[in-house]
């Protein structure tokens, strides 16, 4: 069923009706915004650019003292993207050394997830729901059934960081606006 | 399959795997994140009153002179939560005019939504990930098949707002951490 023609799609995602899976509810959403963020960060770099701004202003800027920069945001974004689906696609979790110190590094963590997203065959996400899912999380250890696991941590978690990344860079006053976020604009 | 003992879970959530429907990916998640943001929203209450603070000066704080204040945030993250159940849930979307203006009156407006969460039957919800959705955003008409308005469109908003709050209260020096947001704390 399509519809009607005109309206709007995201456009990561075509209009087709999606099958209801832990493989559909993740990889193309996941990437999908995390081309969003590599947006955002093109803008930001592209305004300090113009304003002679020294870019690492912009990456070692956090909302609160005790709170995160934006680079360690980013880095924390992608986090999440391939914990997810490397536990719900049962590899392991690709270990990413937090060492990115400008906008290209950035640039280039994200594209090594996003890679690495459409690299865990779809088959593996079968039965995901309820696998149990058991990490480390600081001092904590974790347990969660799969859906649980990713609905409720893991995107809460991915959008968390994500949106403080967007909120760093409103707050300095970078030109980008809730299209941006979505990957318009 | 239960984990082993003295693990951490979401305290919303028992730790029995969920059937995935599009019901369990909705109503418990977004009635237990909404429960996180009574609970984020009644610290920073404390805590204004504990130092004479105006509780109007944090309702009407924003992070960018362009972006919404407090109040509007927790307005948005009711309206993504409740906007999504009914209309995957095949029920009028319940209008709520936004004209709270107090802690108590938004206590009031997320206990309404939760309310009406667990009001919609989860039979309902049978086949939702592939029923077309249209909806206006502002000037723009949008159509989404199911999942990809939940995943893609609800969830993200969701999540937008709901951390657009968080940041709000965080730069105001709202003792309120990464824990408050999952509910603990």
């Amino acid at each position: 069923m399509q519809p009607a023609a005109g309206r709007w799609f995201p456009p990561h995602q075509s209009g087709d009706p999606m099958t209801l899976s832990m493989y559909s509810m993740t990889v193309p959403f996941y990437s999908s915004m995390l081309s969003n963020l590599e947006h955002l960060l093109s803008k930001a770099e592209a305004w300090a650019a113009e304003r002679k701004i020294d870019p690492a202003v912009l990456l070692n800027d956090r909302l609160a003292p005790d709170m995160l920069p934006l680079k360690r945001q980013v880095q924390l974004v992608t986090d999440h993207a391939k914990g997810a689906v490397a536990r719900l696609g049962g590899v392991e979790v690709p270990p990413f050394p937090d060492v990115e110190e400008t906008f290209a590094e950035l640039h280039d963590r994200i594209a090594r997830v996003r890679d690495f997203l459409h690299s865990v065959p779809e088959a593996n996400f079968a039965g995901a729901e309820d696998k149990i899912i058991s990490m480390k999380v600081g001092p904590m250890d974790m347990s969660f059934p799969g859906l649980q696991y990713l609905q409720g941590f893991s995107v809460p978690n991915f959008y968390f960081h994500l949106t403080a990344a967007y909120a760093i860079l409103r707050h300095n006053g970078v030109p980008v606006g809730k299209g941006d976020f979505f990957g318009r604009g």
